[in-house]
């Protein structure tokens, strides 16, 4: 538990500098501020855990993207779960728990439209962040609806102790595919092996990975859950079958370069081989593509969690204090588990 | 005509050497054998049009790919219209029209299995080696089900008065959409705009692609039928709206490249623009994804043939003779349509 949270102080993580290449700690700065005042109609929302997720490394950049990028010295973004600590809106009153996309900051005003009211019978709060949130839909229906493995399919996914990896290696293995991970160090692979039912887990901090990713996947890889990019990737491109599908989520490993890797250039030959094995890959933004299908999201995977088929880690950091570091340790593969930051108490104010 | 052709010899083109880089003419040999003769339910079928297209290229490689090599002094394959000669099958008699894998050949032995006969209303025997066969349930499906075109958006293809290209265009045009052909020189690209009714189209031998391209159109492109890569793509990609649709059909610019180019390394940029755009690129091999749904192009292609509302244009070489040639010439963009070599009369022999 953090005890500065205050009912005084907006503390606020915001951006100082766009990083060149790794974020630095000195690219963020924690500033405190007054508790924003609401009018008629706005909710006074006051945040418990902070989500802290790799595409926000996308929006300290000014490139081109699907988003707009914070703008020097303003909050940083991130959904959040939080209590309402004031309202002036009829549909909520003090004390309800909300997903917002609130940003690093104690405090934060909304009218109420883009809030989701969490379910009452969810017990652990922050997992509106994870495993019923913005991952879990991710993992779900970028597996499903662009992977559409089938029983008996190889599904690899990197990552795969992290948020999103872990949960789509879990589902491939709820619809009967050989399901292999990669991850970073031995820890995360027993983990997934011996926790989350992984048939493999490779381990790309040691030697070999392409022959121990060929050796893990005898019969090739029909389904590549793509969270990682850069050597991961290139270990896997020879290893895709004839009709292979290729969901496109993330490519953590590409967020701090700063300039193209040394040639060849290899694009065409990408191209060539997608061409020649017929496989299909493409890029998705979850809740831009599937924002409308999450009751079908939350309907499967409150069930898996109830019936204790899906299991689910968090990586928990106390105080806003932390994020910072922890977000760069998170781009680096430090977490294990959904990185969540716990920024007040669950309590209600007062 | 070609009076070359006889009952007595036939006359083969093989693959003389792999080639190193463009296929130069001694990569091929014309040599001369006994025509075959047929068992028990086989049929002799007598060449009368050879189908070249760009694919065959691969073939003369023996680097991986979807369908094994042609061996060293083994004849070229490729797709014929053929007329039976001679038959040992109930299911085929003498004089019958059909379209055959036969190769660069004036006869072959098939047992029928992988014959189809041709309508008899069909006019015009060598369509279907284009625009009823092959190239166009190629442009059919690959634009249908993969491009799915929505009426109002962005079409671009490049080879845009192709076998394929021209017949991609048109259709995209019946569906209501903004279509843009990329050709090389200006009779080609006069061709697309004022007899095939593109609404532009941009000449990749003059300076300025990318401007040329990027003016042509003004709302991004929605679907790019990709048959050419290179150059071309680099022009296309920049262009590429929020989930585009690539279709990822042939990449003739590679087809001769004996390595990778230079650098930097843009694969990791490729697959980060598909993800934050949200695009979808896939392969397909029309004939092993999309052979069962033939009855559905075909009809849909030979009622827009009727009503004039697509236009074909033929490249027509006569002699298997000039086929090496012919096809040289085709990797570089020489034939103005589909490339058709008549091998034989019509006539039947005798």
């Amino acid at each position: 538990m953090n005890s500065l949270q205050s009912n005084s102080i907006n503390r606020q993580v915001t951006l100082a500098a766009r990083p060149n290449g790794e974020p630095k700690p000195s690219d963020f700065k924690l500033v405190e501020t007054a508790i924003p005042t609401i009018s008629q109609g706005q909710v006074l929302l006051r945040t418990v855990y902070l989500s802290l997720d790799p595409y926000m490394r996308g929006r300290m950049s000014d490139a081109e993207s699907y988003a707009d990028p914070v703008a020097i010295n303003g909050v940083m973004v991130g959904g959040s779960v939080c209590r309402v600590e004031q309202t002036l809106n009829d549909n909520f009153k003090q004390g309800d728990w909300v997903v917002a996309f609130g940003g690093w900051q104690d405090y934060c005003v909304s009218d109420g439209v883009d809030l989701l009211k969490l379910p009452e019978q969810l017990a652990q709060k922050s997992y509106a962040l994870g495993i019923l949130g913005m991952p879990g839909l991710t993992a779900y229906m970028g597996l499903m609806d662009i992977g559409q493995p089938k029983e008996g399919e190889t599904v690899v996914v990197a990552a795969a102790t992290g948020a999103v990896g872990s949960l789509v290696g879990q589902i491939a293995k709820l619809n009967g595919c050989h399901v292999v991970g990669i991850a970073g160090g031995a820890e995360k692979c027993d983990y997934a092996v011996n926790q989350l039912g992984f048939d493999a887990c490779v381990d790309h901090k040691s030697a070999g990975l392409n022959d121990a990713l060929k050796q893990a996947c005898p019969n090739g890889i029909d389904v590549y859950f793509e969270n990682v990019g850069g050597a991961v990737f290139d270990a896997v491109l020879p290893l895709l079958n004839t009709k292979a599908r290729v969901p496109l989520c993330g490519l953590i490993s590409q967020y701090n370069a700063t300039s193209l890797p040394d040639g060849p250039d290899r694009m065409g030959a990408l191209m060539g081989r997608l061409l020649v094995k017929r496989i299909k890959m493409q890029g998705f933004i979850v809740f831009d593509d599937y924002g409308h299908r999450y009751s079908e999201f939350s309907d499967a995977m409150s069930n898996w969690l109830q019936q204790g088929q899906i299991k689910y880690k968090e990586h928990l950091v106390q105080g806003i204090e932390n994020s910072a570091d922890a977000f760069i340790g998170l781009l680096k593969g430090e977490n294990f588990g959904k990185l969540v930051v716990q920024v007040g108490s669950e309590n209600l104010a007062g």
